[in-house]
């Protein structure tokens, strides 16, 4: 990798650090000093209006993107023409991530802060009560076809797309894959759903349309997972780690295809089957 | 596995779910219908005094470990004895976890709860605020060594004490193990927090000593994890996966050996080296 693998694109903040370590064998025999790149972890402040909604705990890469898809999925916005602009602003203790709303939105999002507690990325937490359990609303999803060849394909790419995964072995990637396959965007982070928001933020900025491709998410997949997944109205989810039970039981209700348990040479359906293709 | 093997001991809720499936090669070849085990995820209201405080999405086995786990990490409690009892009660959209607070601890609970928002289990979703960051404060630890050969004995023990884990390859375990590397508690859950939490809430209600052994995670290492396991007082961590940046960060400043990246012949040490023996 060349040796800005770790640092945000548009060259902000680092994304990963190089600390010392030593690797230990248990027979005791040797120590080796050496090196090794962590990925960075920084909390990240969302500010609507100047006033604090949530704290991320988040890789400092893609933080506008971050911003656009944070407020789609936790129903700040629906649409990305309601955010007005972005700002990044160091603080001693993590980064302000500042989003300026449509006036309208805005008053909308305070006054609906006033009358229920603040909800953060994963989608349930900072929810106080089970009747205060988010429930996307499912966008109509044309009846797109994904291929099993285009599934492959998307995930042979991935590996070699994820580079600060390349670096640190540690961290989640979400990508948009267009329905031969190609990978058009790939997003990073320590935490699985912020990687997901950021891609879909990506998405919005990029006008991307979610009928034309397919999510591929290298993580577990989980209830706020397929929840995100709805708010973006991706009728496609192909991940590489098991879902649970419950994101199985909300893609069913969404109409979502739900993959996962992608190997090298197949991958398991779980609902939504008749969306796949052989070709 | 048994066929008990994803059911909580007491028998209250399964942790595990069949559901039909079918592994479409790639090719186009084959499509094999059959049925997977899937981890459930359900979510659990935490209520102090009647008061609903937090929805976790977490996987419905020791629910009583967890109400004490997630008592003590979130600072609502002290000592296990703070707790007088817990109870847990089916709800249509997910289980209700009550908690029995001795009155001084509800008073300052509640009274602390309308001074800020409610945090949950990973201990900063919730917050709205940089400045609402916790910081554990670090008990004192005893001067402990462990030996590489007793973290090696751990983990080679794990695999077979992750019940779930064997049967739905999708949750995460945190154990504890004695200073000879005998696991004497292991606890899995769908969200890594939760399973440290659960296990937290184990030792503490078997009064095991937190200097008296070392942390086994199979999960990444972020920072709550390295807060949580301050809260508990352990001086020794042991992550399969790598730490990030800022885990690292707190593990320095609470003088926590961060061991991590554990293989089958060696594990790297981040920082706190002086705590473990060749033998």
């Amino acid at each position: 990798m060349s040796k800005d693998a770790g640092t945000d694109p548009i060259g902000r903040a680092p994304c990963s650090a190089k600390v010392p370590m030593r690797v230990l064998a248990y027979t005791g025999d040797e120590a080796r000093p050496g090196e090794r790149a962590l990925a960075i972890e920084t909390p990240i402040n969302l500010i609507y209006g100047s006033v604090p909604h949530a704290v991320m705990m988040a890789t400092p890469a893609d933080l506008e993107d971050f911003a656009y898809g944070f407020s789609l999925t936790e129903g700040i916005i629906e649409e990305s023409a309601e955010i007005r602009g972005t700002r990044i602003e160091s603080a001693p203790d993590g980064i302000r991530l500042h989003v300026e709303l449509a006036p309208g939105r805005l008053r909308e999002h305070l006054a609906r802060k006033r009358a229920i507690s603040g909800r953060t990325g994963c989608g349930v937490c900072g929810i106080e009560d089970l009747a205060e359990l988010p429930r996307a609303e499912m966008r109509t999803v044309a009846d797109l076809r994904v291929s099993l060849p285009a599934i492959a394909r998307a995930l042979a790419g991935l590996d070699a797309a994820q580079r600060l995964g390349v670096e640190t072995r540690a961290v989640h990637a979400a990508a948009w894959a267009a329905l031969d396959g190609t990978l058009s965007a790939v997003r990073e982070d320590v935490g699985r759903h912020n990687a997901l928001d950021k891609l879909i933020g990506a998405l919005m900025r990029a006008g991307t349309a979610a009928d034309q491709g397919f999510l591929v998410i290298t993580s577990r997949c989980s209830f706020e997972m397929v929840e995100k997944a709805a708010r973006l109205g991706a009728a496609v989810i192909v991940a590489i780690s098991a879902p649970t039970s419950l994101a199985l039981d909300r893609a069913r209700a969404h109409g979502i295809t739900l993959c996962a348990i992608a190997r090298a040479d197949s991958v398991t359906v779980f609902t939504g089957a008749e969306r796949l293709a052989a070709a």
